[in-house]
């Protein structure tokens, strides 16, 4: 996990005007037109991050501003055009994350995007969770537009990344289900940040991997393409660490039994019945080895 | 995959006034003030199940019942607590569905259940729709606790069929991202109906099995639980389809090398390097068998 971005312009325009206040003398020069209103929204951004927009006033943001109240409205109507337009930069930012060279394991690509990731809920996360949980006071078209294009971003990342020419239905609907399943993640995790971080981002990069599989698994045309994605990755990378812990089930008593009896199909089908039986063998044998590579 | 469901109260209340009024005649009896506010609740439900909030007025909704639109006024102070009602009741009707006795394999119990959801998606998702996505007009602190609870209703039913004593984070979080995946592929599927929904069905409840499988790998605690529901899943159901699917990519050329690779760990470790290559050893077995299979 990358440690927490260096402190944002929000955080020293806060701490300049507040540490100016608090020293009670004026900003040392008048900011201009552009700049206030870039001031305006980072600081915006840094408050809405870390709280409900509830819980954030015009007054708060003029205060950690330095800036007035009438100052405020002037560039903004209101509290909900200064929290959409957060929420814009919020995705600009986030959306910046997923970019990622076209270059090593496709894992391990996955896993440094999943990395700035998770920095990012951590640290902006908890302000705009309400808005992904739904019901939040400052849900509206716009906010569901900014969201959705976030989503769409991180989907066409991950299909450049994939480097399939004409991605099917299937395998736009597995990467979309699995961005769904690292954002209800990522938000049950903020709720209780029961687990450390950096497990999350190798199981959600597993879940990728496991999730292609059972896609290439359904669509033959995408077998040839798992092929290459596998030969690329390192054993001591996320698929490889996952192969082993799957291999690991075989030593499980029972397991390897019931698959063997799964994978020989129905009693009348003669030819996934040897097909069976000869994996349940090489698993019987994978078994053995897994247990005696233990001892 | 179950046929729609049979016409509703509010189907049959629509067609009985509509035609009452095509006759010129006046509804054969007064409906009691219980009756009436059901059958307001009905029709809104059923006309709120096809369209966006924004698409029903209470006009509509006084004309499919039959009723004035001060009657309509008499029992609900707007257009909004007759949406959240008919949502209430739509949340209650999906809870039901999720309820199974605990009887059979698990991958088809979990079968049969997503049957009647995604027959529920097909019949009431056009016009919740919206409401799932984010950004619903109609959309609150209340619409926000329905939903909710569904999701809740669905975790629990999930790890009641699970019957884990004390499931753990992991396992939860794996259900709970399971639903989302559910949610999503669901709209996805509204959006376009791109699949046949019996494929949809199928593939759902594998990807519950699969990330079942992943959590159990990484958790000891999980494998013997694995191993029991692995044992009584049929050979003819989704889990056993599943398995042969996986053992059709061993087919595919370069899987078994790479996997085989993968396995054997980083270049220092003995032991698991051991594993891996028995493992491989019996993946390439299990190719060639299903290659002899597939002649």
């Amino acid at each position: 996990m990358a440690s927490r971005t260096p402190p944002s312009t929000a955080d020293r325009a806060a701490r300049t005007s507040a540490s100016a206040r608090a020293a009670g003398e004026k900003p040392r020069r008048r900011l201009s037109v552009d700049e206030r209103r870039e001031q305006l929204i980072a600081v915006a951004l840094e408050l809405f991050s870390r709280r409900p927009p509830e819980e954030v006033s015009i007054d708060d943001i003029a205060a950690a501003a330095g800036a007035s109240r009438p100052l405020v409205y002037h560039y903004f109507p209101g509290k909900q055009a200064l929290y959409e337009e957060s929420l814009r930069r919020a995705g600009q930012e986030l959306s910046a994350r997923f970019e990622e060279p076209l270059v090593g394991p496709l894992s391990e690509r996955l896993h440094r995007v999943m990395g700035r990731y998770l920095d990012f809920v951590q640290s902006h996360g908890p302000g705009f969770a309400a808005l992904l949980r739904g019901g939040s006071v400052a849900a509206s078209a716009d906010t569901t537009a900014v969201i959705d294009e976030v989503r769409r971003a991180a989907q066409e990342q991950i299909l450049t990344h994939l480097a399939i020419p004409a991605p099917s239905i299937g395998l736009r609907l597995t990467v979309r289900a699995w961005i769904a399943n690292a954002e209800i993640t990522s938000l049950e995790w903020l709720a209780d940040r029961s687990v450390p971080l950096e497990e999350l981002q190798l199981h959600l990069v597993q879940e990728f991997v496991a999730a292609l599989t059972l896609t290439a698994a359904r669509e033959p045309a995408l077998a040839g393409e798992l092929a290459s994605f596998l030969a690329d990755e390192h054993p001591d990378g996320p698929t490889g660490r996952l192969v082993r812990d799957l291999a690991g089930l075989f030593a499980v008593p029972g397991i390897v039994e019931a698959v063997t009896v799964l994978a020989a199909g129905g009693p009348d089908d003669g030819a996934t019945q040897a097909a069976g039986a000869a994996q349940a063998a090489g698993a019987a044998q994978a078994a053995e080895a897994a247990g005696a590579a233990a001892e």
